[in-house]
């Protein structure tokens, strides 16, 4: 096997123009790791902000981007149990934290940020920090779901309870907002989905959203959000942005609302009143991924509903700089990177 | 309104020749009550077990018997800030319990058993014990849901969470069992279906049943759902019978598994091996309809999902007697009363 | 009875110079209305800012102020079950709250506010707005509970789990602070307490404070919890103040730390840092009294526990207006009025 | 590190007779495995079960017993992150129970059971599968913790919330009663404890028992039970027997009661009525032991609370046989074995 080239992308130094092809040899598992083959790799917008150099200023370079990556196990440590060679896995990308409370320590273990990442031909996992794909979905829709689907399911179904025939607010169609959107209809909530875009929009309502704001024609979406629940207010809100934005969230809850912090694109300070806040019993939770025993419920779950994660473009291997700057454009759903 | 002749069908003793017609004056709302003209009532197999005098052996004479009713309300008293005229409602059977733990005695308040039932023109409502019906349903439809629907509900959301992908076993085809199986498709789960009848499966796997398992061809039939589901056993049970056939229910578990007890057909002892029951940290949990939040969350998911109750046979009010002896020979789905 | 005068408190204005004595009639306990004969009250700083006309600017005239009150029942309507004349009983302030969610819409029913309030000879309870006063317990020290010690109890005990060894930050020495002490005590939780006083947090250790901090020698006192936590940080903040208060507590707390916003006496906006929010799992959450369940376990366990109130200073009936002087200096502990 | 000698029990058949003392070489730890060197042992009568072949039929031999020891790490492998040199560490029993749900087959990796016991002078834990043991507790305390203390505090704590005033019914004076019956304390529960032994009931009551009741003169100890709280029941039962005396136990809960089955003394079967196990909502749940996340937050609960494990006897590496008879004594609390 170490006779094998092994391609990667990786950065040595901030910017674009840093990020760079280079081919080493493959590497050898430990006892407990799996040797992955890289089928496809998903990007998320914070991928761009660690190759920018916005998220985490003190990287050490070189250093191989992304998290989110289907491949192959093609060789085993001895000591390996829970996987065996052929079988298609996702990482676990908080890479220890199997269930229940975080570990101490977070980002210590974190795919594509404390770790090396996924852009390469071949990768080391961890047989704990592993999963089975979906068997229903093909390597670039699988590759899509360790940060992007988890970070939704987690807000939606593990931090708190679907409750059929509630509101939820989804900000944006990129990929955390559209399983939202996915998720929230298989669970009989109501989607309230805002955009830029009417485009966008319909789409979105061909997805399943039960209503749309389009923000730009309508900028007091809270408000908007409130008449779309006679006046009762959102159940839940997904936050993204943060800033200003996060402030009308608070004020499109219903009383008992939940705003879920998953996603900042924008400012990010947040400032709200507190005593609507306090009267209203509202809860805001920050949350960041999710761990491993969620990512095989979710798996299981995927199955279950029969959902198709939403592509926005499929790019080649040679194509990551130009995958990169598609990722700036606002797609609708997941930009995948396949590794032929 | 005192001048209108308000029908009944009371119990003047035990057995079906001891319910009769009757006709009296239109009761009066007390200051926090609603007046309420049924339109449908829908019968439960407990109604057939207290008017043959097997479930209250000391029920007071002349009783109404059952409880599910959907009216519209025609009064309301003058301190009734919940409701108001023109509403159609229906009835909170376990009438003292809003939400939260059950009340410390329980049966002091249920329509049916301890308060007077349903089988009248009019009937009287406390307005804490009484919810809108879920407007997309007919009258027809609306009058099943008070025990059938919210017993399988609280069963498979308010007890526990539903996580989709899971399996659940469901027994029967009566009332609680379909609507346990449109919830379970709903969210997910993959419901396996028994009965005795190849033709009801039939029609089970028509309403979404993952799987069915005839136990009159397959006795054995706990072994069965551990061959579907490759000998892991399935998440959640809805035990509906009893006896032996709780202890089938147990050994068809999986580790973490839980069994509901949610009804009684048969025999009213359950025997089991506490060994297995330990290792594998099982929960068996009894549980009886369901809290009036409850119940406004289930219409709101009912709305929400467009879910539909599956009706067997609709009566007239002067079938009542046939009605009841319908309900013995083994209905698919809910036997419903009108009124007219 | 309606021979008896009825002494109250009563604003015909805003402004402690328009709080009047003034004697009427005693009121008739509806059907399921109980008749109160008010012994002690208790006073909560929101009834100075609803006497001062900051917190309920559109306030009706006349009005009875304050919530908290312990009575013995001398009367009942003729179809009251819960409760019978000569039980010691204190109002429920969210009247319409029995358990699990708040009702929709919440400061329709609540004592002191949208209802009368309680600084009259006597009072009349719905009997679903009422609980037992723990035997154990004097008149005075019972009359503390409804607000201050349930607000402590559903923050530390209903809304969240304690888990002993957990730190607690607790801000200020006023009633609910104190009783925050004593129940996080009694769980085994590590009080952290702050306050501008070294007599105060004398006295605080004396009750059971684990480490206490002088945010006036210690402005930094954010830093400082850190510093007493070996830099981890403290799982639990009870937010009292608002404002840049709000934000060090914040950054008091540790990875998947919650914030319980439970009083505002100083600024009423928050604003904070999103990311760390984020990447620490943070929880804020609103809360506001509590439900009569939570009313119910807590005076179950404060007899289990055998706590006892601590009382700052008792005034009698025509002291009113020196005890709402007094509450503006920062008391240790509850004020309370004797009826008598 | 290979030249010193390392002394262990050896089981090499079924019985007493066959338990022998063997010395080999100190084992290698792996590169995320700990070398622990033991210093105190405790017994469980589980461990009676094995040796005597009761509990695992088809054990593989020559078989080290035992579960629960401290031990002090003396080398760690190359990746270890979580421990280092010096630290004194307890065992995680189910291995590869980190947090959550249990693993899904889960005696594959048990200490003592599936993997070779503590019995030795020198044992290999892997990282994921060691806690820190709290500093205030000596290592003949600290070694009595892994199965007993977390047995309960799983029951009580982790698989539901105590309420304080609660009653909870404690089985027996072993050693996972009296860790029961100290949590049952610290959390203000009303523990009602049964002994066959006046002399243990009244140690029990020294403990903190609430109420006592001596099986062998009440016989319906579950009616006595029922007495002793008014008629309503008890909340909460532990139970540690099985077959009648689980009736016995359903029998003694009130509503909404939950009866854990934390062991097996006597009968393996259970049956019950299952009548007003579903009207009274009744919960039976199987546990065992329970993951590490629970058993670190215990073991800061053990520091928080300044909790004092009560040590029956302390028997010499040598007099092992004599610590297992001893067992079949019925102890009152643990039997722990040194080292030295």
């Amino acid at each position: 096997m170490s006779t094998q080239v092994n391609r990667s992308w990786q950065m040595t130094g901030f910017g674009l123009s840093r990020l760079e092809r280079v081919e080493d040899k493959v590497p050898e598992p430990g006892p407990r790791e799996l040797l992955v083959r890289t089928k496809a790799v998903s990007l998320n917008y914070k991928d761009k902000m660690i190759i920018d150099g916005t998220l985490i200023p003190d990287l050490v370079f070189p250093f191989v981007p992304t998290s989110d990556a289907l491949g192959e196990v093609v060789a085993v440590g001895k000591e390996v149990s829970r996987f065996r060679v052929g079988q298609r896995v996702l990482g676990q990308v908080i890479a220890d934290w199997p269930d229940g409370d975080a570990p101490p320590v977070l980002h210590k273990h974190t795919l594509g940020s404390s770790l090396s990442g996924m852009l390469s031909d071949h990768v080391v996992l961890g047989e704990d920090a592993a999963v089975l794909a979906p068997p229903s979905l093909s390597d670039v829709e699988a590759a899509t779901l360790p940060i992007a689907a988890l970070t939704a399911w987690f807000a939606l179904v593990e931090a708190t309870k679907p409750v059929p025939g509630q509101t939820l607010l989804i900000q944006g169609t990129g990929g955390v907002s559209l399983f939202a959107l996915q998720f929230a209809n298989a669970f009989g909530l109501r989607p309230i989905v805002t955009s830029s875009s009417d485009e966008k929009l319909e789409r979105a309502r061909q997805l399943g959203a039960w209503q749309v704001i389009n923000y730009r024609t309508q900028p007091a979406w809270d408000k908007a959000a409130r008449d779309l629940t006679e006046g009762i207010g959102v159940n839940h809100v997904l936050e993204m942005v943060g800033g200003d934005n996060a402030r009308r969230s608070l004020h499109a809850l219903a009383a008992d609302g939940r705003l879920s912090i998953i996603g900042i694109l924008g400012d990010t300070e947040l400032s709200f009143s507190i005593l609507p806040f306090m009267r209203n019993r509202i809860t805001v939770q920050g949350l960041s991924v999710g761990h491993r025993r969620a990512f095989e419920r979710m798996n299981q779950a995927i199955e279950a509903l029969a959902l198709k994660p939403v592509i926005d473009k499929v790019f080649g291997f040679d194509e990551v700089p130009q995958a990169l700057k598609h990722l700036e454009k606002g797609p609708f759903g997941k930009i995948v990177i396949t590794m032929t």
